[in-house]
């Protein structure tokens, strides 16, 4: 059985070099090309997808459509969950990285970016009762909604997700796929992988080229591949 | 509660004038607008869903996904069902539509689109099997897979999707949206209006024109509304 993870494409917002988070972004075109050729990738490498997961954030969402429309597999299972969602940013979300770095210093950002388990500062109230009323979010208890988060704080989250849906059909011997953010699949590259702290904040996902795992009866890593349209 | 019907756009073989049935065409540029139009209605209704289904066929998921993503919705579940797919043509998918008249005749042919319960000729066996080894109606028991249906039998294997899907989360208030086909549709709108035998095959659903249904708690319908563009 195969885990395949892919990262969404360029978003607009990583194209106007603002923090992301859970804002719910669009893809720029860049991305929706990334998306698709990541389809083509996997088109080329001929797998067949069981079923297929992402977060619900939109970004993720048409990455996941592209992929299984250029695959020609558009018709399988596709469920999206918040818990796949990409790192809450805290009050970092919708602000410039530039001006960021220039208000509070190279160190100290790359700090909040890259540290393991040093959260950004907390969102304003007002900003995060936005996230509480909004639908998509209203049936979860109010503590499960971050107001920040670090890799460590996403891990947690995204690791129920993967032991109650993704691993139970690997077991089942079904190949999945998984469109979603950058550090929501670093968290199951950490997983899968058994990165050390120290080491997973330096894993670079690249958008749009899958990373395919093969995977043990026991779901372990027996061969991993990262799929790129130039070699 | 709202049950939201929309027929997909226009696909590429209702274009060239062919009998499309069951064969996974894609939609046409034209079809992408209806398909966007179906959406902005949609939003300007300020209709909220909680759920949306469709078929396995590419011309009502990619409907569905234009829909919500155009109404800012693209993150509730969506579920695709055979069961929702267009009627089976039988042996005349893929036939030209001026030719199959010109060889059957008008009559005849009229009889094979309108008749409520005369199938159109079975499909091949060599095209039938095709169908089988389809990894999408692979789970399926074989008996279960048409080589023709009229309209009755479309019925017949859409109701059970109806019951055990879609009127389950109506009754709990929910607001459900079904991208799908001329003649599943067509089918939902003769049990939801209680229309007969003879006067359903009359019956026309426009493609991209959402039909808005708002039912009692006991799922009977108290207002049915056509969203079109131009008024």
């Amino acid at each position: 059985m195969k885990l395949v993870l892919v990262r969404h494409g360029q978003s607009e917002w990583n194209l106007a070099n603002l923090f992301t988070g859970w804002t719910d972004v669009d893809l720029s075109e860049n991305g929706v090309n990334e998306a698709k050729s990541a389809g083509r990738l996997i088109k080329a490498e001929g797998i067949d997808f069981d079923i297929a997961y992402t977060s619900v954030l939109k970004r993720a969402i048409k990455t996941c459509q592209y992929i299984l429309e250029e695959s020609d597999q558009l018709w399988i299972p596709m469920e999206k969950s918040w818990r796949l969602n990409e790192r809450h940013y805290g009050a970092l979300q919708g602000l410039n990285k530039a001006e960021t770095i220039q208000k509070y210093g190279d160190e100290q950002v790359h700090i909040w970016r890259r540290s393991y388990n040093v959260s950004p500062p907390e969102m304003e109230v007002e900003q995060a009762k936005a996230f509480l009323s909004d639908r998509r979010y209203k049936m979860l208890d109010e503590k499960l909604i971050p107001i920040t988060e670090n890799l460590e704080l996403t891990l947690k989250r995204v690791m129920p997700f993967y032991e109650d849906h993704i691993a139970p059909n690997l077991r089942q011997g079904k190949n999945v796929l998984v469109a979603a953010h950058g550090n929501s699949l670093r968290a199951l590259c950490k997983y899968l992988e058994n990165i050390s702290d120290e080491v997973i904040p330096k894993l670079e996902i690249a958008t749009g080229q899958p990373i395919i795992y093969e995977l043990s009866d026991k779901l372990e890593v027996i061969n991993k591949k990262i799929l790129t349209e130039d070699v």
